[in-house]
């Protein structure tokens, strides 16, 4: 049976051009980039390479890509590096809004700092107003998303409130894992002195992520001993990981590909959210027209996610529900309830490069089947 | 021309069986392994017969494998979570040897702990006896290596020194970094709590390491924000390369297969050795029989690293210097200092499962000529 995958937003198939850029790497020396002989040398050439097309896909400076595992990896710098550089012997403060990635609320849960949580509307949307009325004279970091991961909903304030945090001298941090790859990030534009971005969830390789570390901003290592990324990310280079990373980028940087992309991920969503919210007590939940492309978040009345993710299974489709790393239990997913929404009954279909409109026409044909058998058992 | 890379203690090249492994993961849907739809249980399999090959080499149990995307984040999960763990209020002491690659050091240097440094003999081996008087009563971490990174020697005391942390409550961590799949390493023979390796250095794929962590041992995580790894290292795993490990694991645990290429790589290294030493003012660093098998130290009389490094590799052959990850810069190596001998003037060939004895003798034939160059136009 031919199989629908409809979870791009956990992660996305590795593209074509990223795997066949890192073939080499993977047959080849596979030198160390740090060293000084030739073999080396031509592996740290690839991975300069990788950093322009990424930093150029992002509207970034190559000096300021700090490459990553993970963007979890990225959060938790991001989030360690801001609280390690305030002032000693301050507790510092941190703001986050109650949306973010639970990378994000739990690397400033564990965090040697305060924290305040900024909540959101209905539609996940938070408030810049909010957001300053929450800073102290003491914060010295503010995390907002770009866009949220479970809801698809784009924070479209971003830029004012980083023209107020830049005056105050508090340095912003841009969750931008969700969204890179998915609609446009000008790191230059956005004014953010901190912004996440990961590889494997716009078709880039799995082990590739960054963080964007605006030039001037001094962070001090998450994980140390090795000079690594100008001594701001010890360890080995994962070089044929970044150079697929890439070639990911210049795949989208080229050809208005992203914007092309981006234009069938969102008519494909729409017509999954028209046949899904036919079903009678189906709904969209964040905010419909302000959103991420390739991914949509449907509230159904009545049945429960997991059986509804298991029969779109057994039929060949593969989506997702609940939070986006609390998989394995399905736990109630906070960004539903921060928004007043039941958090148990979630689907969160997504599309990327690979969704073809069969693909959706699967989706269409078997969830009203699979909804309406759910609710006959249940009646 | 044909190159002889000889710097597998660096990084070595993937092994065939390792990339074969990895490829239907590099084309497939790439799904989440944390996802509960077909897509991501199949890598979720993938994931866990990984965990399990890992685990056979090493005499681990497969929950107490963690992985990581580095040997330099397990290092760091190591570290910080032995301190996380200590009691609350009380400043925690943690002990290392001056021979621990940078990892270690920095860990401990940056953890909100008092550290004592013990030192080596002019072999790089440290004292049990030694370590067991630095412990305190508010002792929480030992850090001892399996083997040193840069000139080889193999600390043949750690069993004994684990009975005794073991004994008094503190957390012995072994750094097998270097060692793991060079020579056999038994986890729980070992007796070690924590044992930190990677797979990049016997030709696994980059991106791919693991924090053992001793049954019963509750680590409080250093990548926070997910439920990854039975909560215990957050973000998306890395399929692909955590596959390409557990393969490289699995050949060399069928057929005696280590000890046959640690068998090949002693005999190497001990014509490299030869060679070398014939030429008058080198020596051999470290241990010379107490040694991993795949590389040696070489101490070059009057005569920097550089140029020599850049000569061999004019010649075709790439070998490294100094210290694992002060690369850029070449710094003095705190490992040669530690043992008391001159940093400056080290060289470090090593050998792995692609090296022929072609390859050696390229170095056999070069190294003679490129140290006669040099010390001629000393002259």
């Amino acid at each position: 049976m031919s199989r629908a995958y409809l979870d791009h937003a956990s992660s996305s198939p590795l593209r074509p051009a990223a795997l066949e850029a890192m073939l080499p790497y993977l047959t080849g020396a596979g030198a160390d980039p740090g060293r000084v002989h030739s073999d080396g040398r031509a592996t740290r050439v690839a991975l300069e390479d990788a950093r322009e097309a990424v930093a150029g896909l992002l509207g970034a400076r190559p000096r300021e890509v700090v490459f990553t595992a993970t963007g979890t990896e990225a959060v938790n710098t991001a989030v360690y590096g801001a609280v390690a550089r305030a002032d000693p012997g301050v507790r510092p403060h941190v703001v986050t809004t109650a949306v973010e990635h639970s990378a994000v609320l739990e690397s400033c849960g564990r965090a040697d700092a305060d924290v305040t949580v900024v909540g959101v509307d209905g539609r996940a949307r938070v408030a810049v107003t909010d957001v300053l009325a929450a800073l102290r004279p003491d914060t010295a970091l503010v995390n907002v998303q770009l866009a949220n991961h479970e809801v698809g909903t784009v924070q479209t304030a971003l830029a004012a409130l980083a023209g107020e945090t830049r005056a105050r001298g508090v340095l912003l941090h841009v969750d931008a894992c969700a969204a890179a790859g998915h609609v446009p990030v000008d790191f230059g534009a956005l004014g953010a002195d901190l912004c996440s971005v990961t590889a494997h969830k716009f078709g880039g390789p799995k082990g590739a992520a960054a963080l964007l570390v605006r030039r001037g901003v001094r962070l001090p290592p998450f994980v140390v001993g090795g000079a690594q990324e100008r001594a701001r990310r010890a360890g080995i280079e994962d070089v044929p990981a970044l150079v697929g990373f890439g070639a990911a980028a210049a795949e989208l940087s080229a050809d208005d590909r992203l914007a092309r992309e981006a234009s069938v991920a969102r008519a494909q969503t729409d017509r999954l959210v028209r046949a899904a919210c036919a079903v009678e007590g189906v709904t969209q939940l964040g905010d419909p027209d302000d959103r991420l492309p390739h991914l949509v978040c449907l509230a159904v009345e009545g049945v429960e996610a997991e059986p509804v993710l298991l029969g779109l299974d057994q039929r060949g489709v593969a989506v997702h529900s609940g939070s986006s790393c609390s998989s394995e239990a399905l736990e109630p997913s906070p960004v539903l309830a921060a928004m007043g929404v039941d958090a148990e009954r979630s689907l969160r279909p997504s599309v990327g490069w690979s969704t073809t409109d069969d693909d959706v026409t699967m989706f269409v044909e078997a969830f009203p089947e699979v909804i309406g058998k759910l609710r006959a058992l249940r009646a």
